[in-house]
């Protein structure tokens, strides 16, 4: 058991909502297709917006929540799907974003995809149980703008922009906080069913043999439900079996909002009832690495997720990885 | 104090070696110039390796010195400067590359530029000394390929290919290995002075207002060195005084081979005699993240660096971030 607190969350949805008719309309599907099959109506898309400034306007609703400044951050952890540019990490740019001072805190990125957040969670916990740092900013911050690709449908429509931000503190005496367990296992067999293969030194922006396909993203989505199907069930036996709580005892799931079948999965086939699991999925879209973030803010904003609650973050990410995190909010 | 151990390390470097000489005919650099400015004779470029490719190669040398299995691998951590693909992270694309078995660990990448091997030994001893994981694997694997700017001489003909792993466990009681202390503190004053700003969702391999410069690396030298210089000082000061160790108490500085002004300004303004500071920056250029875990590698494998000595990584990296570890190897 770490005594840590998520001291204040924040999140940031671009202006501009895309309707699942709009895009029904545009790229000639079927009315009604995208939400029978994927589960969204609408999700948000960037105008004016770019990562990074939706990452600062997350982290500074976070740090208001957490009544911190950002000059009391001693970490800053970028933990999204892509970076805003290759050189120098998120974080680094986020900290003078955020006016938080030269030299005041460790900038670093943590990459596991959709489960980047929680990778970064289950890092910033160790980091500051041990003593290193105090107050740990972890920001998530999606577009899939330009990686979306118009043929390959499914996955075209699915994703929406977004950013979601938490800061981590030490839960004092008395609080009930703490992160109880965290497990990841990545199946690497499944590592072709998500994939983005352009962006990095595989197949470079400036490599004249690199096509847009490749800096566009796949999914074989039937592939990676029936794949994900197969493994979460005895991975989140074992969670359970770990941390030593039943499934009844969670007040809250926040699963990753992969899409409609990824959500309903964890209530119909993982033993969850319906009103234990938390969803955005209809509005937001599935928001990959902010997914996690956003939904845990939405759940706490809305009253869902009081402190002193049990909640289990579960989620599925490309590589293929199976993660799962046991907290007192 | 944390007792972890460097069980393993192992580098891989591309077979095609490219002397000074070589780029100065081809970029029409006068004779000698680029030893004199950089301190670099020769770099390895890949011909048929990638990054993939080579971080599995200096995988199974790091596995091989620990005298362990893929298997026994129970998470794999990415630690470049930028990854082999955007989706899956580069650790989950390395586990299928050593055969590791599906399920058997879990795999994320971590980012910091040069320093992005430093964090990911950060972040691993405390999650090895919490009991997360037993053995992790960190690799850094770097090419710069399409990443150089034939235009921007300097940094064009520093940096050089490579990769390098290494195999963390617990120490066993009785075996001398630790670490002491780590330091970062991330300057983002100094953001723009090394920058690589495509290949993120700012500058989108799709955007077609995306240029070839800004998929390319670019550095203003002289200014990192400036502001390095003057912040480097007290940033080891305090680091020195929170380890509780002396200068002359250091066996072997493994300082990132930034170049040879950033190699030579440790011995002579910093502190440390000539003997102390190891360098393969010569034959090697400046490998980004590779650096520190390669010349650790090439100083043990020499004999120069023997189990029970104490070893100083230090480094700066883009963002501008500052990085220091004190360990007994």
């Amino acid at each position: 058991m770490l005594p840590i607190k998520t001291a204040g969350l924040g999140y940031y949805l671009p202006e501009r909502i895309v309707t699942s008719a709009e895009l029904e309309a545009q790229l000639h599907i079927p009315p009604g297709w995208i939400e029978q099959v994927t589960g969204v109506r609408a999700r948000r898309y960037i105008t004016h917006e770019t990562a990074l400034s939706m990452a600062a306007a997350a982290s500074w609703r976070a740090l208001n929540d957490a009544g911190l400044r950002a000059a009391d951050l001693d970490a800053i952890i970028g933990a999204s799907s892509a970076p805003y540019q290759t050189i120098p990490c998120t974080a680094a740019l986020l900290q003078r974003e955020l006016g938080a001072p030269d030299g005041g805190s460790a900038c670093f990125d943590v990459n596991a995809t959709c489960l980047s957040f929680v990778f970064a969670l289950h890092t910033a916990a160790q980091l500051i149980n041990a003593g290193v740092y105090r107050r740990v900013l972890i920001v998530s911050s999606e577009t899939a703008q330009h990686s979306r690709n118009p043929r390959e449908r499914e996955s075209a429509v699915l994703f929406g922009d977004a950013a979601a931000a938490a800061v981590l503190t030490r839960a004092e005496p008395g609080e009930p906080s703490a992160i109880w367990h965290t497990r990841f296992a990545t199946y690497s067999s499944g590592a072709e069913m998500a994939e983005l293969r352009g962006g990095g030194s595989r197949h470079h922006p400036n490599d004249p043999a690199t096509t847009r396909e490749q800096n566009m993203f796949h999914m074989d989505g039937p592939a990676i439900f029936k794949k994900a199907t197969r493994l979460i069930a005895p991975f989140l036996d074992e969670f359970f079996a770990q941390v030593s709580w039943q499934r009844a005892d969670i007040d809250t799931v926040i699963p990753h909002q992969a899409s409609r079948h990824g959500v309903e999965q964890l209530t119909r086939r993982l033993g969850f009832t319906h009103e234990q699991v938390f969803s955005n999925l209809a509005e937001r879209g599935n928001c990959i690495a902010a997914s996690i973030p956003l939904a845990l803010a939405e759940a706490v904003q809305s009253g869902r997720v009081k402190r002193g609650q049990r909640v289990a973050l579960i989620g599925t990410g490309a590589g293929l990885t199976l993660g799962a995190v046991a907290l007192t909010f």
